[in-house]
C-alpha cells in the first residue's frame, strides 16, 4: 500500500496548469499519541485555494512548494490512537490532495449522521456555511430586496441565491456563460442570471436589476465588482466573500471606479468577512441548512470527478469556469 | 440697500478660480406669507461644496450656473410674516453667498442660546454633526483603538480627532504641511500627525500607527485612503465621509489598490454615510456637544474672513489646504 500525494511543484506564474502539480508516491504516514490514520474518501477542489498560491501572503499565510495540496477531505479512520476516534469513523479534516494523512484528534471532526458525504465539503461545509454566514449576517437581508450573486453557479454563490429566495429576495446571478445562466435559473432557482462575457454585460445586469442592487456577494471583485457598485440602491451592502477573478493571473485588475465617492452618496457599506470568525456558530448553521436540505428547499450542487489524479485538471477547469456547484474528488469508497 | 450676491458663473474644468465667481448687486428679496427675510452675519466656506461644483451629480443634484452659491449661514431676522420669527431672531439656514436672502419659515433654525454663534456653522453644524454621526454611527469606536483621520485640520477631522480623544482612542492626523501637523499635535491635541506631501509619507504613517488603525475616517480619498487601507488591522472600519483629494481637479486618482482583496483578508467594513441620515438625531447631539465646549473639552477652531466678497478667494485658498478649522465668512455684525 502507498499513499499518493499530490505536491504542488511550483508557484503559477500566471494561469494554474496541471504542470504545477506532481504526484508522487509515499509510504503511509504513522501515527502517534492522539493522532488518527486517515484515509481520504472525498477532497474538495475549491477556487479559493487559487489565492494561497498567489505571490502574496494571504491569511492562509505565504504560499509554499513541495508541500501536499492542501483541501478540506471526508475521511474513513483506518487506525487510531485517540479515545475520540475508533478505525471506521469518519470524519471531515484538511486532508490535503493525498491517499491517507495522519492527523491530530482534535483537528477531526465526526461524521454522526447518515447525510449524504459530499454536502460536508458542501452545504454543510466551509461553502455553505461562507454562504450562510456571509448573507445572514453580513449583508442581512430582508424579503423583496434585490440580492445580486456573482460566480452564482460556484460552490458558494448557488447556495447564497438559494438562502436569499428562502428569505424573499429577488435573486440575480452573474455567470460566466449563457449556458450556465440557463442552469442558474432553472436548475438553481434564481429569478435572473446574467453573463459577464456578455457584450452587453451592463445593460443587461440593469435590466435583470430593475429596482437596483440592494445586496451584491460578491465572489470575484475586478471588473464585475465595478458594474455591481454602479447599480447599487442606497443604503445597499457589498458582502466581499473573494475575489476568484483577480487570483489566476499575474495582472489583476485595479479595484473598481467610484471608491470612496459612491460609497458615500448612496450609504453603501462594504464589508469583508472570513467564514472561520463564526466558528462558534457552525453547529448551528449546520443544523439548519440539514434541515433545508431534508426539506428539499434547497438543492446543493455537487460536481464530482473520479480519481485523485484528476484533482489537479479539475481544479484547472475549475479556475476557467467549468463547474456548478462544489467540485469534489472521490478519493475512494 | 442693496443686497450683494455671489453667483457660480461658471463651472471649473480644472482647479477653481475666483474667476468662477461673479459678484452682483440686487434688489433685496421680498416675502411672502409663512417667509422672512434674513441678514446674513456669518456664511461657511465648506470643502464639500467643491463636489457640488463637479459635471457628475452628487446626492446634492447637477451643478448650475447663474445661482447663487450655496452655503449655510447665521442670518438675522430684519422682516417676518411667520408667527414663528420676531425681527431680530437668530437663525441658521441656507442663506448663500449673500446679503440677503427670503426664507421660508420651516427652512430657519431659531438659535436660542448665547453660544458663540460660529459655532452653528462649526461644532453645531453640519461640520461637527457630520464628526459626531461619522465616528459614534458608523466607526463606533472603542477606547483604546487607534482613530486615523485625513483632513485632520479641516472642519470635520479637527473635531473627529477631538471627539475620539474624548472616547479614549489613540488619535492620529493626516494633514497637507508640517506646520499644519504641528497645530494638529498642540492646538488639537492629537497624539500624532503625519503630512501626505512628505517624502516618506508611507514610512512615517507607519510609525505614527504603530499599533495599525482602527478606524479610519476618511475625508480625502485617494491616495492617501489608499496609504490608509494597507495600515487597517482585522476587523477595521473604513468612514467614507468626503472624497476632497477627488474634488479640485479634471483628473481623479484611480480607486485605491487592495479592493477586495484587503477587506475580505482582514475583514474591513467601509461605509459611507451623509450626515442628513441622522437628522432626528441632530438635537440631542447639539445638546451634547455644546456641553463639551461649555467643559473645554473640546476646542471647536473657526477661521473667520471679513467681508462676503473674500469668500471667492477663501474658498480656492481652503481647497489649497489654507484653513484649520471651519471657514467662515464675517459678513456683517
Amino acid at each position: 500500500m502507498t499513499n499518493r500525494r499530490v505536491l504542488v511543484e511550483s508557484l503559477p506564474t500566471e494561469h494554474l496548469s496541471e504542470n504545477n502539480f506532481k504526484i508522487i508516491e509515499d509510504q503511509i504516514p504513522s501515527i502517534r499519541e492522539n493522532e488518527v490514520l486517515c484515509r481520504t474518501l472525498l477532497v474538495t477542489i475549491a477556487a479559493g485555494s487559487r489565492a494561497g498560491l498567489q505571490g502574496s501572503a494571504t491569511y492562509a499565510g505565504a504560499p509554499q512548494t513541495g508541500v501536499v495540496m492542501n483541501a478540506t477531505g471526508v475521511c474513513r479512520i483506518e487506525a487510531s490512537k485517540s479515545e475520540e476516534f475508533l478505525e471506521g469513523d469518519l470524519v471531515v479534516c484538511q486532508s490535503g490532495w493525498q491517499d491517507y494523512s495522519s492527523q491530530k484528534a482534535t483537528q477531526c471532526q465526526k461524521i454522526v449522521d447518515d447525510v449524504d458525504l459530499k454536502h460536508y465539503l458542501g452545504a454543510l461545509g466551509t461553502n455553505g456555511l461562507t454562504a450562510y454566514f456571509g448573507l445572514h449576517r453580513v449583508a442581512q437581508p430582508s424579503s423583496g430586496e434585490t440580492l445580486l450573486v456573482s460566480a452564482a453557479a460556484g460552490s458558494v454563490g448557488h447556495l447564497v441565491g438559494q438562502f436569499a429566495k428562502i428569505i424573499g429576495c429577488h435573486t440575480v446571478g452573474i455567470a460566466g456563460s449563457e449556458e450556465k445562466c440557463v442552469q442558474v435559473r432553472k436548475r438553481l432557482g434564481f429569478d435572473k442570471a446574467v453573463s459577464y462575457r456578455s457584450e452587453n454585460f451592463r445593460n443587461e445586469l440593469k435590466e435583470a436589476c430593475s429596482k437596483g442592487v440592494d445586496i451584491y456577494f460578491d465572489n470575484v471583485g475586478g471588473e464585475v465588482l465595478g458594474a455591481a457598485l454602479f447599480r447599487m440602491n442606497e443604503r445597499g451592502r457589498i458582502v466581499c466573500c473573494g475575489a476568484v477573478s483577480q487570483y489566476d493571473t499575474s495582472q489583476p485588475s485595479g479595484s473598481p471606479r467610484g471608491i470612496p465617492g459612491l460609497l458615500v452618496n448612496k450609504r453603501i457599506r462594504m464589508e469583508g468577512f472570513l467564514v472561520f470568525d463564526f466558528a462558534d456558530e457552525y453547529e448551528t448553521a449546520r443544523k439548519e441548512i440539514k434541515q433545508m436540505i431534508a426539506d428539499k428547499k434547497i438543492l446543493p450542487e455537487n460536481d464530482v470527478f473520479d480519481g485523485l489524479t484528476a484533482a489537479p485538471s479539475a481544479f484547472v477547469d475549475l479556475l476557467a469556469g467549468g463547474n456548478i456547484g462544489t467540485r469534489i474528488i472521490k478519493v475512494d469508497d
